[in-house]
C-alpha cells in the first residue's frame, strides 16, 4: 500500500488537533505527519500514535516534502500558504471559506459530488460545516424527487469559531455557577444561557457571511436551481451542530421511502423514532462521524414538503472528517504521493 | 375608577411570581390581590406591593369574592377549577391549554384580536408563548400583505417548562462547572450545552404538541388561511424564547415599508441594524414587555418572502403580560366588578 506525507497545518487549533485525531482514527495509509503552525508555535509537540511529533513552522519551503497537506488555518493564512504549498507539490486541501467559491479549486463532499476532484489544480475546498451537513442529508433526496426550496434554521455550536469561543463559553459557565460577573470578549454578546442571530459578518443583504456560504456552496456543490433561505444561530452549545431544514421537492414523495432512502446513503445515520424519544441532539454526536437525522416529518403547507432535524459534529463531518475523507476519495481515485 | 379583586391561581409558580409582580409594575387597578394554590400551600405568603398575602387554597367556594382570576396551575387543574370558578362569578383567565382550542372560548393576543373578549363565558384562554410572539409580529404584515405561509424554528427558553427546569439548567452549570457528572430528570437529555428537538409530547402526524399549537392557536387567534410549519426546539435559555420566522405573503410589499409597519405596531420593538450588530437576543429581553424584532431581511427564494428574528421574553409576553392585557382590555371594553 502507498503510504503519504501528511501535513496539517494549525496542528494546533480546534480542528486541527481533531485533524490530527481522525487521521489517526482512520489510519490513514501515511508514512509521515508534519504537523504545521506559524512560526511562534514552532518546536512544541502534537501527539500522534504514541509518539511526540514536532510542529514546524508554516512556511514557504515547509511543503517539498509534503504530500497532503490538511489545512485549518484561518482564510488569511490560506490565501497566502496554500498556492506556496500547491506551487511545492502538496495538494492542499483547505478548511477555510478562502477558495471556496473560486472556480479553479473543488469544493467537496464526498458523499456528494466526489467527481470534483478530478479536476483541481493544487488546492480543494472543504466547504463550510453547515453546509456538508445540510448537503449529505439532501443530496439522497435531491436526486431522487429535486429538492427546490430549503428553508434552514442552525444551531451551530461555539466550537465552529474555535478555541478562544469554547474557552469562553466554560469560564462564563463557571462565573455563572461562582456567581460572578459574566466577561464577554469572543463574541459580541453573552453566549451563555443565550442564543445569537448571527454568525460571521454581516453583508448587504441582511444575511450574514455564514448564512450566504450556505446559499452559494450548496449551488457550487449540489446544484444551482436551489433555493436556500437560511438563518444561521450560534448556541450555547461546545460541539455539535444541528438544524432545522424545510426541503420542498420538484417530485411528490411518500414519506417511508425518503426515510428509508436517507437510511440506506452514505453518511447518514437515522436516530428518528418519536414514540421513544428518539432523535439526535448536539451531545449525541460529538466524536461521531455519521450525519443524524432525526424528526422527519411531512409538511403539509406546501405540495411536496418535509422537515428534519440533521445534527453533526462541526468539527468531524463539519470539519476535518470531511477533509481526510476528501484525502481518501482523492486517493480512491489514483492520486500519487510525488516520492513515489 | 372602579377597583377589582383579582386572583392568581398558581400564585407560587414561576409564571404566577410573574403575574403577580406584573399586576404590581402596571398598577392594575384592584382592591385586593387574592393569591391561590394547591391546598398544600395555603398560609404561605406572597409579596405584593410591600406586604405578604397570604396564599388561599384553590377549591371550590374560593372564588366567589373574586372578579378576575388569572390561572396558571396547569391544564388538569384548569379543567377541574376554571369552571368552578366561572360559575362563582369569576372570570377566569387561563394561561393553560386546557381551554384554548375550545370553539366558546376565545383565545385572545390583545394586539391581535381583542373582539373576541366581547363573547365570553366565563372563560378566556391565554395561548401559547411560541404563538403570542409570533402572532404579535405576524398580524401587522397580515393585515397589509396577507400572510400565505409561515416557517418557523423556535429557541425556547426552560422557563417555559417551569421552575424545575430552570433548577436543572442552574444544576447542571453547577455539576458542569464542578466537573461532577451532570444529573437529567426534568428532560429527556442533558439541556445544558445542548438544544432538544422536542417540547411537550410527540403527536401521530410527527409534530409535537408545542408545535401543534403554533398551527392550531394561529387559526384560531388569526386567520385560519394562514399556512404554519413549525420545529420547536429547547435551548440552554433561562428566559426569552427566539424565533426564527420565514413568512410568505400573498401581496408584494417594500421591504422598508415592513420595517415602518412593524416599528409603528403596537407590542412591537424593533431592534435591528445589522452593521451595529444590532439585534435582540433571550438575554436582551429579560424582563421586558415587548416582542423584539431584528434581522428583517427579504427571502428571495419566493416571490414575497422575508425573514425575520423575533425574541420575547416568554415568561411575560408569552404568558403573564399577556393574561394581564386581556384583564386590561377587558376593563377598557366596559367589564365590571360583581362587586360594584
Amino acid at each position: 500500500m502507498e503510504l503519504y506525507r501528511v501535513a496539517v497545518v494549525g496542528a494546533l487549533g480546534a480542528v486541527g488537533k481533531e485533524m490530527i485525531k481522525t487521521l489517526e482514527q482512520r489510519n490513514f495509509p501515511m508514512s509521515a505527519l508534519i504537523p504545521m503552525d506559524v512560526e511562534a508555535m514552532a518546536g512544541k509537540t502534537v501527539r500522534f500514535k504514541g509518539q511526540d511529533v514536532v510542529v514546524r513552522a508554516a512556511k514557504k519551503g515547509a511543503f517539498t516534502d509534503v504530500d497532503i497537506a490538511l489545512f485549518s488555518a484561518g482564510a488569511t493564512a490560506s490565501f497566502a500558504l496554500a498556492p506556496i504549498a500547491a506551487a511545492e507539490g502538496a495538494v492542499v486541501i483547505d478548511n477555510s471559506s478562502a477558495w471556496r467559491m473560486d472556480p479553479t479549486v473543488p469544493l467537496v463532499v464526498p458523499e456528494v459530488n466526489p467527481e470534483a476532484l478530478d479536476h483541481h489544480h493544487g488546492i480543494i475546498a472543504n466547504p463550510n460545516c453547515s453546509t456538508i451537513q445540510m448537503l449529505v442529508a439532501a443530496k439522497p433526496i435531491h436526486d431522487v424527487y429535486k429538492i427546490k426550496r430549503i428553508v434552514v434554521s442552525t444551531y451551530q455550536a461555539v466550537s465552529g469559531t474555535g478555541g478562544p469561543a469554547i474557552a469562553e463559553l466554560i469560564n462564563q459557565a463557571g462565573q455563572f455557577s461562582r456567581k460572578e460577573k459574566i466577561g464577554v470578549s469572543v463574541y459580541a454578546r453573552q453566549i451563555l444561557f443565550n442564543a445569537l442571530p448571527q454568525i460571521d459578518v454581516f453583508l448587504e443583504n441582511g444575511y450574514t457571511k455564514e448564512e450566504m456560504k450556505m446559499v452559494n456552496e450548496t449551488h457550487k456543490i449540489l446544484d444551482e436551481s436551489i433555493s436556500v433561505c437560511p438563518t444561521a444561530v450560534r448556541v450555547a452549545v461546545f460541539r455539535g451542530h444541528s438544524e432545522a431544514i424545510n426541503i420542498e421537492t420538484e417530485r411528490p414523495f411518500v414519506l417511508s421511502d425518503v426515510a428509508k432512502l436517507l437510511q440506506n446513503s452514505p453518511g447518514i445515520l437515522m436516530m428518528d423514532d418519536p414514540e421513544k424519544q428518539l432523535y439526535p441532539t448536539a451531545l449525541d454526536v460529538d466524536g461521531k462521524d455519521a450525519v443524524h437525522i432525526g424528526r422527519l416529518r411531512l409538511d403539509p403547507t406546501v405540495p411536496n414538503g418535509l422537515n428534519m432535524w440533521v445534527v453533526a459534529d462541526n468539527l468531524r463531518k463539519g470539519a476535518a472528517l470531511n477533509a481526510i475523507q476528501i484525502a481518501e476519495t482523492l486517493l480512491a481515485r489514483g492520486f500519487k504521493s510525488k516520492a513515489a
